[in-house]
C-alpha cells in the first residue's frame, strides 16, 4: 500500500523553458532504462520475492523512491515546456530559432499531452512493460538492477552535458548521486548472493543437467584473435572451476539439419520442388 | 561480413513431437532475454565500439554463435512440430489429450510459420528491439550481457525441468554450459574493466557533476528496516568512497511542485475550474 | 514522493491455487485497462495539472490507492501459481486435467517469472504506454477515467463470476466496490466541470473556429434508419444549442481529390502506368 | 459490407504544402485518438452487438463516417507534403528555414511513404489495436466513445492553432464539429442507457459481489484535503446509494504478504540467501 | 467517403459454437496478414496514389471489400463464441473436454470483448500499423499486395483444414475466392506495370546510381553449393540486363572499420581500456 | 553457424559526419524493410524449409549476407555521428545550423548509443518480429522477399537523392546493386515455382474448397470504374483458369447478421436496451 507526499524528493526548477530537451528528458522518464522502467522492475521483483524479507525490503525501498523520481522529472519537463509558442505555426517558421524549436519538440508534448509529459521515450515511443523482468531468482534480478542503473545513469550523464541551464543540471546532479548509490548497493547485494551461491546463476543447476566439456571455452567465431590477448583470458574463469580455454577454429558438433515434409493438410510446399 | 556452415553447432533432435512444448522453446528463441537478444545486442555493441578492439572482437566472437544458438533452437522447434494433429479440430478436442495439445499450441505455429519458428516469445509477442541495449559504455554493456546471460541461463534451467525428452534435455545442456561460459567471460570483462574505472559507472563523471551527499544514503521508502538489516549494508561501499548510510524517515529536499496555467492556445482546463 | 507500507490494502488470498486463473488475472493487472493503467493515467494526470490542485489532489489520492491495487493482484497471482505442476511436462500430459493446466497456462509465469506476476495482460502481451492519457484539459481526463474505470469494473464482473474460489472472490468483491466509487467520484467530477463549462469539451473553441452547420446531424451512413428511432434522437442536444438532425443521404461536401504527381526524386511510379 | 465514394465527405485542400504540419497532423489520423481509433473502435462494438439493433446502427453510422475523415486527413497530408524538399540534405541544411523542414519532418514521409500518410501518430508510432476497445456492455463502451471524441477534439482544436493556413484551418473547423455532435450523441446515448440501467457500470453486479462498505469511501493517500474540498464531496453519490465518504487515514485491511518458496524446479532463489 | 448495408457479404453461421476455434479465426482479422492489414493497406494505397486513378480505383474497389471481410469474420467469431462456458472455471476445468476449451480460448473474448471479436490476432497481439505500407510506387506496393493475398490465402487454407464446422467452411471457401480473385488481379496488375517500367523496381533508378558490377552476383555466403544448381541460375536475369553469376568465395570489397573514439562528453569507453 | 570476418562487405565512409542523416538511414537497419527484417526473414524461412534444399540454400546464402548489410549500415551511421555537436544544446541551438541538427537528430544516437546505431527505424520505433515471414509455403514467402527487396530498393534510391555526400552515396549505390540481384534472384525463384505449381498459392487448395464462383470477378465497391478500363481487365486471368469478370454492383450474398444475447454471467448490455 503506498502514500503519497506532495513535495518532490528534489527541486526540480529549470531556469528557464526549452521544449526540445524536454523532449530529450523522456529517455529517462519512459525510455528503456527510465525511470519507469526502474520503479516498476522493483516493485514487481519486490512483489514475487518468496522468503527473502530483507532483499524484498530493499527492493521496495527503491522501487517507491523511483516512483518519484518519475514525478520529479514529470514536472520539469512540465516547467521546459511552459508557453511554448507552437501556435501559429508557419509565422513562427520563418524565425529560425523558433523554427529549431518546433521542429526539435516532441509533437505530443504539444498536441497530446498539453504542455506535459508522457509515459514514453525521447522519440516518442511508449514505455513497454516488455523493457523489465522480475525472475524469482535474486541474483539475475540484481544483475538486472544493475544493469538498469548503469544505464541510466549514463544516460543522465549524457543529459547533463547537452544543456547549460543551472536548475537542470542541479536536479540531473541529484539523480547522478542517487544512481551512484543504486550502483553500490546491488553490487553489494551481488557480492553477498555470490559468495553465498556462486557467481553463475542459477547456482541450482546440477552438474548433470549442463555438458560441462562446453562451459569454459571461448570460441572465435569471429576471425582475428584480439578476444583471446585480452589479459584475463589466460587465467581461472570467475567461477573458479577451470581456466578459459580458447578455441581458435570452432568446430561443429551437430549435423546438418534435414527436416520432414509437413503433412499435406499444412499447404506448405512439396518437396523437391527445386528441381 | 557473415558465413553460415551448414552443421549445426549442436545436435537438435527430439525423441519424439511435443508442440505444446514447441510453444515453451519460443521464449529462448525470440523472449526479452533469448537467443535474437544476445545475438543483436552482441553484434550492435560489438559495431558501435570505438577503439577498444579486443572487447570488439570477443563481442563479435559471442554474437557471432548466438545466431548459430537461433539456428537451433529454430531446427528443434520445427522438429517438436512435426505431424502435429491440427486438421479437423473438432473430431480432436473429444480426445482430451489432442485436445490440451491443440489448446496448448502457438496457434502461429499452425496458421502462420506451417510447422516453423517465429521471431517470437513463448506467448506469441513478436521481438523487439526495445529489448537490448548497446551504450558505446563497455563497462554498462558487459552488465547488460552478464544480466542477459543470468536471465537466460534461468530460463533455459527451467526449461530443463519442464522436459523428459532425452534429445531436448541434451540440447538444454548444451545451452546451459554456453551460458556458463558466457557468464564467466562478462563476469572477468567486469572485473577488468572495474579495476581500470572503478565500479560506479561511467567513471567519467566528475565529482561537480554529481550532488556526492545522496550517493550513498539508502532511504527507507517502505515501512520496515528489513534492508538495514542486511549484513553488507554495515561497512565500506563496493566503490570504497564511503560506508552505507541508512535514513529511517526519508526527508523531501524539493518543494510542492505548482505548475504555471497553460498558454490559451492550449485548451487545457483553466486555472480554479475546481472551486 | 511516495512511502510504501506492507500491509495490502485488502486481502489477497486464494483458498488453492489455479495457475489458469492466475493467467486470466493478469488482465487487471497489465492489460489495457489494468490496474497499471489507472495508476499511471492518474499520476500522469496529477503531475500534469496546472492550477487546479484539488483535482490534482483527487488525482494524486487515487492513482497512489492503485499503485496498491497492482501489488494485491501481483500477490494474488504469485498465490495462484504456488506449487504449479511444471516439471517434466509430457509425463504431466497424460492427466488430462494437468494437461488443460499446462495448456492454459500463461509460459511466462513457468519460465519468465518464476511464479510471480509481470507487467503484461491475460495473453501475455506487455503493458503499453500507448493506453493512458493525461491531457491537461480536466474534462477530457475525467472522462477517459470514468471510461477505464467502467471497463475495468466490467473485466472485474466477468473474473468473479469465472471462479468459484471464496478467496479470490472475496478480493474481486474488494475491487468491485472500490470501482464504484471511482466511477461515481469520476462522474461528479464531470457533472462538476460540465456544469461550469458546458458539455462538449474543450469549452474553449470559439464559435468562428467551428463550422457549426455541422455540428449536430446525425449522418446516416449505415443503411437502415434505427439509429434514427432513439428516442433522444428526438429532442434537445445535451449542450442544449440545438436540436438533433437526421440526414437520411449523407451528402459529400468536398470533391474527389485529385493528387500532384510526386517530384522524380522519390521514385514514386511516373503518372498514366495505369493506361 | 461497406461502400466507396470518391468525393471527400469535405474539402481538404491546403494553401500550401508544409511537411512539418503533416507531420503533426498524423496524430488524428493513427494516434491514440485518431480516426483510425474511433472507426475500428465504433465498427467493432457494432459488430459486437448482441441485441440493441438500434445502438448497432448508431455505432455503424458513425464508425462508416469515421473511415472517410481518415481518407480526408490522409488526403491534406499528402497535400501538405507536394514537392517537400528532400533531395540533397546537405545543401538544403544550409538554408535554415529549410533545415528546420527537413529537421521537423516525419522521415517516413519522405523515405516509406513516397509523400503519403501512413497508419501511425505523429511520432511516427505505428497504430496499435491496443488503443480501442469493444466490451460488449454498451454503456460501457459509449463511455470509450465519449472520451475517444473528447480528447480527438482537443487534439483537433490545438492543431488548429497550430497553424495559419486557411484551408487546413476549414477541414479542422469541419471536424471539431462532427466532434461536437459526436461527443452530444454519446452523451445522450450515457443519460439514455444510465436512465434504465444506474450510472454505475456494469449494473448486473449483484449487491451479494460486492463490498459495498468500500463502495463510497475516498482515501486520503496523497497528503493534504484538497480533494475533501471539492464541493460534490459534500453530498450524495451519483448513483443515489449513499454520501460521499471521506477517509483522511486510509487504513490497511490486509495483512503482511509473505510468499511460499517456490519448487525447487524453478531455480529460484532459496530462502534465507539474506542473511 | 463510405456508406455501409447491414447485409454481410456473405453468410457466416457456424454449426455451432466453437471458442477455441474463434481464438484461431483472430489471425486472420488481426493478424500480420488478416482482413484488418489488406483493407488498411488497399486503402492506404489509394489515398496516396498520385496520378493512376485507374490503379486508384482498383484498390479503393478492393479496400473497401475487405473491410467487408473483417465484418463476416468478427461475426463469425461472436458466433463462435455463443455461450462459451466460462463461469466457475474451477468446476468446469473437472471436466476435461470443458478444461480444454477455457484452456485454448483467447482470455480476451471472455474479459474484454465479452464474446465478441477484437483487433488482434490468434496469440492475442494487438494489430499494428507496422503490418502495412503504402509506398507511393505502385509496383513495389502490388508486390507488397500479392505477398499478403499469398500469405492470406494459406491461412485460410490452414484454417479451412483445422475445422470441420460445415459452416466455417463454407466461409472459408468464399474467402479462399476471394483470395485467388486478388492474387490474379495484383498479378496482372504487376505484369501490366513490368511491362511498361522492367522488372525491377524502382524503375528510375539510373545507371549511375548503382554500382552494377554488383547487380547480377549470388554470393554462397552459406556453404554448399545447392543454390548454384537451382535450373534458373544458369540464364538470364528476368530483368534481361545479364546472365546470374555465381560467386562461391565471397569476397570482402570493404576494411576492416575502426570508429573514432567518441568525444569525452559522451561518456563512452575511453579507448585502450582493453589492454 | 556462423562465422563472421572483419572486412566489410563494402565500403561505409562518409567525406564527412551529418547526425542527421544518420537518423534517416536507420530506416534501412531497423525498419520495417530493413536490413534487419530481410536477414532475419531469409533466415527463419531457411531454417523452415522442409525438404528443398536447394532454395534453403539460397536462402541462407542471402540472409547471412544481409547480416553483413546491417554491419556496413551500423558503421555508416557510426561514422555520419562522429563528433555530434550534442553538448550545451542552449548554446548550440542559437546557432541556426547546429540548432536544426540538435532537432533532426535521434535523440537515441546521443543518448542511448552513444553516437551508435541502433536496432529501430528512422522514427525510433525499435524493430519488431512482427514485420517478418516464415511461412512453409516457399511460393508465398519468395512474394514477401521480392516485396521486402522492391520497398528496400525504393528507400534506398530516396535515401540516396538525398544525401550528397559521394561516400554515402557510394555505399548506397551497392545496396541498390545488391537488391537488383535479390530482385531478379527472387523473381526467377517465383517464375520456376509458378510455373511448376500454378500462380495462385498454396496450390494445394483443392477445388472443393473453394466457392470458384467468386474467383474470378472484380467487385465495384468504389463508385466509378475506372478500375473496370484497366486494359488487362478484358482478358483471360493469371491463372489461366478463367476471364475476368467485373461486377459493377456487388450483391451481398449474406443477411444481416443478428447476435443472440450473451449469457447473464458476461455482464453485457441486456437486449434491448434501446427502446
Amino acid at each position: 500500500m503506498f502514500y503519497h507526499r506532495k513535495e518532490l524528493q528534489f527541486e526540480a526548477m529549470p531556469e528557464k523553458p526549452n521544449p526540445v530537451f524536454a523532449k530529450m528528458l523522456q529517455e529517462v522518464i519512459g525510455g528503456q532504462y527510465g525511470e519507469m522502467s526502474v520503479a516498476m522492475q522493483y516493485l514487481f521483483q519486490g512483489w514475487n520475492t518468496r522468503g527473502n524479507e530483507r532483499y524484498k525490503d530493499l527492493l521496495m525501498d527503491t522501487g517507491t523512491e523511483e516512483l518519484g523520481h518519475i514525478e520529479m522529472l514529470a514536472t520539469m519537463v512540465a516547467r521546459l515546456l511552459d508557453g511554448a509558442p507552437i501556435d501559429e505555426q508557419e509565422k513562427a517558421m520563418k524565425d529560425p530559432a523558433i523554427g529549431a524549436i518546433m521542429s526539435g519538440m516532441n509533437p505530443h508534448h504539444a498536441i497530446v499531452t498539453g504542455l506535459g509529459a508522457g509515459p514514453e521515450n525521447s522519440a516518442g515511443v511508449p514505455w513497454s512493460g516488455g523493457y523489465i523482468v522480475a525472475s524469482g531468482n535474486i541474483l539475475a534480478d540484481m544483475r538486472a538492477n544493475l544493469n538498469a542503473e548503469s544505464q541510466g545513469r549514463l544516460q543522465v550523464a549524457r543529459l547533463y552535458e547537452m544543456t547549460d541551464d543551472p536548475g537542470v543540471k542541479k536536479m540531473l546532479s541529484f539523480l547522478l548521486a542517487r544512481d551512484t548509490m543504486h550502483q553500490n548497493q546491488w553490487i553489494a547485494a551481488i557480492k553477498d548472493l555470490e559468495a553465498k551461491e556462486g557467481v553463475v546463476t542459477p547456482s541450482t543447476v546440477t552438474k548433470d543437467m549442463e555438458a560441462t566439456e562446453f562451459s569454459y571455452k571461448l570460441y572465435n567465431f569471429s576471425e582475428g584473435e584480439g578476444s583471446s590477448q585480452l589479459e584475463w583470458m589466460d587465467g581461472v574463469t570467475p567461477d573458479g572451476a577451470a581456466e578459459f580455454q580458447y578455441e581458435s577454429t570452432p568446430k561443429a558438433y551437430g549435423e546438418i539439419p534435414v527436416l520432414n515434409p509437413a503433412p499435406k493438410y499444412m499447404h506448405n510446399t512439396l518437396p523437391n520442388q527445386d528441381k
